[in-house]
């Protein structure tokens, strides 16, 4: 169990995906370092109004606390009072081109430790892609990719993580789903320390192939007002889902977490309309008819 | 105890703010009645792109059940079990020009029942006004008018509930108020229900008096793409308020209320920057350092 290993892989994940960004879009990341009163401290990198992206925001941190209270290990109650630290990369990337769509990432680790036991630990992350107008093409592509990451650990985990994700970026009050989701995997350890940081490691370096073509193939294609307002509409879903559901948004404001870094995800303009429905048969519909409907986009497409 | 007096006022002050609006605004509202499966339902008033109001929306709703929920009733276990019902009125109406405030009002009561047994009935409501460019006339006025409106009932009643607003309207995650605060009460029963239910009518007769003077003031004041710009970045405070911590909002998406009515309170247009600060001594700073801080307006102006 190494620590320091994945504090570097991270950072380094973070670097990469900055330069990748930048390539991309012509315009440089802002960079902005932060410390944590109690301990630890953090990177945010952000790129607003942008060539490609109309808000991108990938953030590091690593917190670090003497004692972990109960109600942060409900799972793990063994963990309580022990210290602790965590660590992770999380970005959402909102693109200005409605015809691209919207990503989400993120790789964490977390360790609990006490004098003469054995640590408790476990990674997390997935990513997930949240279009406005699909392609099945892209949808495909993003779900590939997640499983060509997981597939040397076991043909297992793309169908278990595929559901997770599924499930958990859900919005109830809406009985909608946030888009066509990905993987997503949370309190995992069970291949050992090695396998299991190998595995977190491949899924993180899966997203910059998983997502950039995409946006390649996507980011000159022309668009008028109203794929913009139906862009800045449907990111008041994202807004509700990561206020309302999101548990990594909500525990990072309960306890105190750098506001500006933990609401990276927010998108830069966002529309409310009363009970507005699309139109049958057009293109905003097929949104809701044809992708963001729980999928299994990669047995349609061996 | 009479429910059915409630009913008629809630439906009446609806009626009679929904008409009031329509006169300054020149727009009507969409009335939109809905039922709920479980008992009761409501009306969703609202203005969306008028010539004044960019979004207004106020609601009715009454809703009944035959058990509530231990979960509903935690400041009252004896409740638990009973039938129920709650009506309430609830608004808030987002101004295009970002000299005119967001105000937001809601009355309600609560009743729950048990044959042989004394009801157990509360009242709550409100109102709150969110400036951009705070005038100090209009501040005052505000809470002049909310105290008017409860001196009649014990001079202790506006201090107690203007802190009581204060307190309520606080982003912790922000280290900031939501706006300039105004008058908030709940669990209201302890001058019977006569003059509790008078208590509650006075509250929500003098919501028109209280706002629309202020909107007749600013309404016609020019702006640009500057002010425009600072009211959708203010917005998006409106929106972390109401998702993560109004009570109201959480509970009805949680329990498979209605979204689109609880949603009634998001503003139209709304937009999220990194890390943004008003310059000093401009005419946004002064929000924060003269208008967003608790003050007593009624101490300093008699």
């Amino acid at each position: 169990m190494n620590p320091t290993a994945i504090f570097d892989y991270l950072q380094g994940l973070q670097t990469r995906i900055v330069e990748a960004i930048e390539l991309v879009d012509g315009k440089r990341f802002l960079h902005d370092s932060w410390q944590r009163a109690e301990g630890g401290g953090g990177t945010s990198c952000m790129l607003e109004e942008g060539n490609v992206f109309e808000r991108a925001g990938i953030g590091f941190s690593h917190v670090i606390g003497n004692k972990l209270p109960p109600s942060a290990s409900v799972a793990h109650p063994e963990a309580a009072g022990r210290s602790w630290q965590a660590m992770g990369v999380s970005l959402v990337f909102h693109p200005r081109n409605p015809y691209v769509p919207t990503v989400h990432m993120n790789v964490r680790f977390f360790v609990a430790e006490k004098p003469g036991e054995e640590p408790i630990w476990w990674f997390g992350g997935g990513m997930d892609l949240t279009p406005y107008y699909g392609f099945e093409e892209d949808a495909v592509h993003f779900h590939r990719t997640c499983r060509d990451a997981v597939a040397p650990f076991g043909e297992q985990y793309y169908p278990r993580f595929k559901k997770e994700c599924d499930d958990y970026f859900y919005l109830k009050h809406r009985k909608e789903a946030r888009g066509i989701g990905g993987i997503f995997f949370d309190d995992f350890n069970e291949l050992g320390f090695e396998q299991s940081f190998a595995f977190q490691r491949s899924v993180g370096d899966a997203f910059i192939n998983a997502y950039l073509p995409i946006v390649q193939r996507r980011k000159d294609i022309p668009y008028s007002e109203r794929e913009r307002d139906f862009q800045a509409y449907r990111r008041g879903r994202y807004v509700e889902f990561n206020l309302i559901y999101d548990r990594g948004t909500i525990f990072g404001l309960q306890s105190n977490g750098r506001t500006e870094s933990i609401l990276l995800s927010m998108p830069p303009i966002v529309k409310w309309r009363y009970d507005w429905k699309p139109e049958a048969g057009s293109p905003e519909a097929r949104l809701y008819s044809d992708f963001i409907t729980g999928r299994d986009w990669l047995t349609e497409h061996k």
